[in-house]
């Protein structure tokens, strides 16, 4: 089967039907986007890479970042890291309270707002500086150096991030957050802020294909018990409450962000980015989300 | 690697260790069982069968059931299913009220057993005789000819059962029960009581890791896209409100039953049966959960 | 102050008024009655009557009927009574299971369905003849001997009854329901179809506001104490999620019902029956509420 | 019936008894106060006064506050206060969030800790000086000059106030807080901090048992129908998720605050202030609420 030809195929095709959903609009950043945007790239784990449309572009990666500070959290503190967060689906939306009150401050899983939120806690308890740290991180994963995040963003964020302001504090009331929140918060929103191409998160994640190990340095960034785990979170919980629906359509691991980009992991083979900004009503991408059901069925390439 | 050599090794480490938690105790069937049996059944894609212990000794299947019973309907109704039942996942204990208030009578999924009394009104609806195709059907599947139901194990379910009436007419009053709740619960009830043992449980699941053909009649249950999607609900569903964690530990489709047993799928290469009565908090077994997470950790076979 | 007056007065201005909200709709029984009927009836503590409208016709009682049968258990149990039902609002709609789940099968407060199976449950385990006991008390307190039961409606209500019938199952499945859940829900859907007219329902109440002591008779069916605490649970739970809206506007202890029937007492002064069929969004007839508010305000007369 | 000699029997008769509960811990100010701490004030709409105990020793008076910033806000706004609180009871524990989510930002009532927060909003939109005002509002109602708040307390409250900076911007989230959380959280704890005897918060609160006229100045606070609405309130919601219970045992409209303080009003009759600092695991006072229950059995003088 050849990669190239089935992208260009889906990619067409999935460009002919409407583009419907809408842009993320709490932030004027975002809103702004050229909502016909529509990148995808693929690495594969034998060092081929495929790609078509605005797949070189940078985008706001958002939420797909959680799957990056995840994993700097696991290489510091391994199997601790799950006292303080679970890895069970929230079967709420993504910034709900509710289950957080049921759980005594204990997050479900590290994708949801919440369990991002002590995430970057542990990397401030962690790290010297963990913003400069993360940035090396990601240019490291992703063989690049120019990748950085948005001061923009970050300042739009801040002016209306009242609902992660309210969860990092409830989540101290519970006493699951040891630093302030002033500087949990500027860590989340700072990473959040991150922006890379569909180009740089594939090549960023497909170690996660490569049973933990980089492609072209052949660093051992996670070992290959803790990879099929982060692979597994992301089945499960990647898409908030439409988890269960990707991986139903999908049937790959994945995360997906509001700036409309999506990484997803076929183990051992590929790593894809996608992004579409228009988001569907559970906050994914409406594009990213067909495009990689069709291009799957096309492959016949899911894990089930 | 020699599928036999690690099944024995496997069961015997986990034999070795203590037998936590406790028996299914709310009906007086299920306590009497004698809490040290522990069997295990694989097959595989390319014909052969592994299995050490209790492996041909039939007990209650339960929750395992639903597998089978969604499998029948979807093959009835197709993609129409997902009208009156989600794939997402729960997020809350298997019997919650809750959520289906939330969603206003659609259940969260087809194995929590408001899903699965949806599905047994759909069978109802659409055939003849429901108990009777139903037993044809999993003798079918598992080349078998005398699995049975338990009419001990229904009377007991029926003394108790109020949890379940309570919420098949409450699934009826929004209006997602086309029939009496007397009698998709009486169909309930009788799938739920049936006995086999995990040589029948690893057959009749086979097709599921075989692209939807049964390898003895190579006859097509599902199609391929059909067979994804079950394995990929079991992925995100099969252990309630353990999901995560089963996908975290194990990393492979599975589906748990109150009796104790487990069924995993590895597509393309087996399909699992583990019997172990006693339950951790979560009312999934204990020594089977142990026993794939170390299996799959010692074949390296995880789907991710 | 002039009763007779105010209410004319009061009852002429609302009459005026537009007829908005809705006729119960859920059983043909209630949906039938002709939207346009306007009661009411005051009994004054000093024996006298004032009344106006439909006042002598008897309608559907609904749920102002669990004031009577919360009297009945409380007789018969005393403070035992709250061992199994409590007394805070409920602070969610009706019929919902959310808070009963949170409680583990006890509910809030007598006055939600659920704490009124409950209280039938304590009748039925407490009684011979549960259904002619119930007859009896009602026709003492209202000096009648002409109130029955409709069958009719009973037959209706056990049609689609299917949330009480889920409601009642869940309570048992936390222990909480003694008998067996059938014959709690007949009893239960027996004296909700109970048929008084205002006059008949304000006679019934008017002990409430004499310290328990009936006026003709001077028969104590509850002690002063006893007498406070049932008038306290109306004003804090009366009106299912709209009791603070109740408590706020009209100012005195009260209960309805979703035949469009309202009771309100003034202890020591007088007990008023209202009656219009047609609902509001919360399930209490509107003009009912309407009348009463303008009524207290005229009268001066909350207890606030 | 004579006022003192009830007092000092009851206070003698509760003093004898086990003082159970526990002082509030999460400010070291509050759990440092001496436990054994009582007293009562009485001031009747005929100008006289009864007292026993440690009834002049100034305590924080914590939630009792919020009637009296609802006043404030009730003034200036008058029934347009209600769009963005409402009055029934929260059916939950005070600091909930659950509820906050379902109402979308609305609080359920104004004497939760959300529903205070908008209050306390309300004040800095509408005044000039919203702290001076308000410490001028509380002695001028209490006829004294010295009542002063607690910056100890204060600088206290912030250190661990997570939970209310959590729902201040959870609100804010939901378009409910007009000025930014630091502001609003600063005036919440500023006026929560206030210090009153038993003595200044019975006369303080006086005029609501007189019609909203102050008995000494004869000013009128609130009209006569603004009175009984801001009673039907603190009937039904003054105890957070115990508020039935003190409707039934005590039969008045009251509110608690977690330093030990109570406040009830008898309409018509009189004012008490209760204060005992250990308190009960609903976080009302475990002697405050007992001698209320004792003293209105023994006055026969609930509103009910």
């Amino acid at each position: 089967m050849n990669y190239q030809q089935v992208i260009e195929k889906t990619y067409t095709k999935v460009l002919a039907e409407k583009n419907l959903g809408s842009l993320a609009n709490y932030i004027p950043e975002l809103s702004k986007i050229d909502s016909k945007k529509f990148g995808v790239h693929i690495s594969t784990t034998d060092n081929k890479e495929f790609y078509t449309g605005d797949s070189s572009e940078k985008f706001s990666i958002q939420s797909v970042v959680k799957v990056f500070s995840l994993i700097m959290a696991y290489r510091l503190l391994g199997r601790n890291t799950w006292d303080r967060v679970g890895v069970e689906p929230s079967g709420t939306a993504f910034n709900s309270l509710v289950q957080l009150e049921a759980d005594k401050g204990k997050p479900r899983n590290p994708f949801i707002n919440s369990g991002a939120l002590v995430i970057c806690d542990m990397l401030i308890s962690n790290l010297q500086n963990p913003k400069q740290e993360f940035l090396n991180f990601i240019n490291t994963v992703s063989h690049n150096s120019d990748i950085q995040f948005s001061q923009k963003i970050i300042s739009s964020e801040k002016l209306v991030g009242f609902r992660n302001i309210a969860l990092c504090n409830y989540i101290k009331s519970y006493g699951n957050i040891e630093n302030s929140p002033e500087e949990v918060l500027d860590l989340y929103f700072t990473i959040c802020s991150i922006e890379m191409s569909c180009q740089e998160l594939s090549r960023a994640s497909l170690f996660l294909a490569n049973n933990g190990r980089t492609l072209a340095t052949q660093e051992q960034i996670l070992n290959s018990s803790q990879t099929k785990r982060i692979n597994a979170i992301m089945q499960t919980c990647g898409f908030y409450d439409e988890s269960g629906e990707f991986s139903f359509k999908v049937g790959l691991p994945g995360k997906s962000g509001v700036g409309g980009g999506i990484i997803a992991i076929h183990p051992s083979k590929y790593s894809i980015a996608v992004w579409s900004p228009k988001l569907n009503a559970k906050g994914n991408s409406y594009r990213g989300m067909k495009f990689l059901e069709q291009l799957t069925t096309q492959l016949q390439s899911s894990i089930f």
